[in-house]
């Protein structure tokens, strides 16, 4: 193994070494695949936990306050990676950081990660993937991925958790609320923050709705006139309803609701076998998106960098179109393979 | 050629064949792409323009306006592609139809296309791409981009068009604010719309101040007492200062000024020369992306389903790694295709 990461140390959750090692992922470099492949064995039990939702919903100061909740109580280590995909060439990540800073600084069981997002969302996604397994094998046994936004790329990385909070505020107007109903159905735990605005009542409401037309409740059945409702013992159990929370996040009001909404969501998972097939579906896209990478590296490896540029050269002129090209690159590498 | 997509139906701008290749476009149906690469050589003619911004900002009503103005003025063909990346299942693309229905209905001139964002970000690039291609050879000089949102996918998308128009609105707060940021680097035309709204001023300065950071505007220097501003005439005339204007989209004022500041943007691009590096920098990761999923397919095709599932198993059990995983089944298949 290479001397500057140490394998042994993060596992015992030194964090300096575990600051490394993250800088190595981050940069992809080979010591850091390395490491990535040591560590493996040793990932698997973490509780990963997405925070996502519109900006201006005080995702930041929901997710200081519930890691202060849970370190106060249960003890778990902690390891927040903020993810903001909205600033792909600044980097927007110093977002909220110096709230973080003065709430959580000094205590050793807490470890907070920004990422700014150069690159692609698969990047992000993919290296957001590596952290939690870093995070994981140091002993961190709450991870929270909190991603600003509420596109296409929160809910990619949204995937990654086995429970997702989707934070909403009161009074963010009609376009945010028609992009909600996207973002609602990755929703495992719904919180209104800012629950002291006014309006509260009309964003509860219209979740509400959204909620029952995704999961609609048992009906009561009209009978020879009698009302009739469903036996609930009979209901299915595997059927998870997204809690809505409601929560003041500046004032630590509902907190401790949104943790229990939180725990038992995990126990949800773990009885219905969701655990599992949430792990299984991160797990093999991760390897796809890991053999995708290895298939580009090696056709580039085998290919001469004048060839490419002369197909490139004859799409950008309209002789070839991109679908003709590939054709011609790949009977090309595979002759180069045969010979 | 199949009888069901007639190229020359569509090469002459025949609308039913069109809404048809654009259907098989999307599905990536085996006819969809040969007819793709038959258009091809018809394609690089039309201005690619995408419109991007936060949710509330008015985006799809300055749309209608800048294309009602087009079509007033220089009776260009337009069409528009709505991308909503925002609803990944259930599809948000029929965000504002309505009003666009409305507007410009029963105009052969002008084709609407939305497009729900099922799939990956990825998906949602290559089938915009496609679709653009399929306007370009049908002779749409204008094909207007507009995506929903702010984040990374937007981002994406943008880098599809040679002018991206950037749409701000007074009074979003602090938050949304800070996402600016980072998608006011793509911007080349920057719009404050709903400029009749109190806050303008505030939001125009704020945009100045970043347009400042990111393209400084020529020094004064002070020489011997004396204020001399540098000679503008041999300043670099590469170097496009995004200008800003203000909109009132619902009565369509300032619509002229946006359509001249695209019109300025155009033949600066043509001038610089980066006209020619958009288009090769978009077909060459168009290239790279159709090279992407060949390769994937071919080796889905040449390795046994049995043989995959055994390495996802064991990268779910922890006794392999995705990244060893990756080895043991490129390593496998080369040796088949040596054999």
């Amino acid at each position: 193994m290479n001397s500057e990461i140490l394998i042994d140390a993060i596992l015992e959750g030194n964090r300096l070494a575990l600051a490394r090692l993250l800088t190595h992922v981050e940069n992809d470099s080979p010591e850091g695949r390395a490491a990535l492949t040591e560590l493996f064995p040793h990932t698997g039990k973490a509780h990963l936990i997405g925070v996502t939702g519109a900006p201006g919903t005080g995702k930041s100061t929901l997710v200081n306050q519930l890691v202060l909740h849970y370190r106060k109580t249960d003890k778990n280590k902690v390891a927040i990676i903020a993810v903001d995909p909205s600033s792909p060439f600044t980097g927007g990540a110093v977002l909220g950081d110096r709230v973080r800073m003065r709430d959580l600084a000094g205590d050793d069981g807490v470890f907070i990660r920004s990422m700014a997002s150069r690159g692609s969302v698969g990047g992000i996604a993919q290296t957001t993937a590596a952290f939690t397994q870093v995070f994981d094998a140091a002993g961190y046994q709450i991870i929270i991925i909190e991603t600003v936004g509420a596109g296409q790329s929160e809910v990619d990385i949204a995937r990654l958790a086995h429970t997702t909070i989707v934070v909403e505020a009161p009074g963010l107007g009609d376009e945010i609320q028609a992009i909600k109903a996207g973002i609602l159905e990755i929703a495992d735990v719904l919180v209104i923050n800012k629950a002291d605005r006014p309006g509260v009542e009309h964003t509860e409401r219209a979740l509400r709705s959204t909620l029952e037309l995704a999961h609609p409740t048992p009906r009561v059945y009209r009978h020879h006139g009698q009302t009739m409702t469903v036996d609930t013992s009979k209901v299915d159990t595997n059927v998870w309803i997204p809690p809505i929370n409601k929560t003041v996040a500046t004032e630590g009001t509902g907190i401790a609701d949104v943790a229990e909404s939180i725990a038992k969501h995990a126990a949800h998972l773990r009885v219905s076998g969701d655990w599992a097939s949430r792990d299984r579906a991160r797990l093999g896209s991760e390897l796809e998106a890991a053999l995708q990478d290895a298939l580009m590296n090696h056709f580039f490896e085998n290919i001469k960098k004048e060839k490419y540029d002369e197909m490139v050269e004859k799409v950008i002129g309209r002789t070839l179109s991109p679908h003709e090209a590939v054709k011609l690159l790949l009977n090309g590498n595979s002759k180069q393979e045969n010979s």
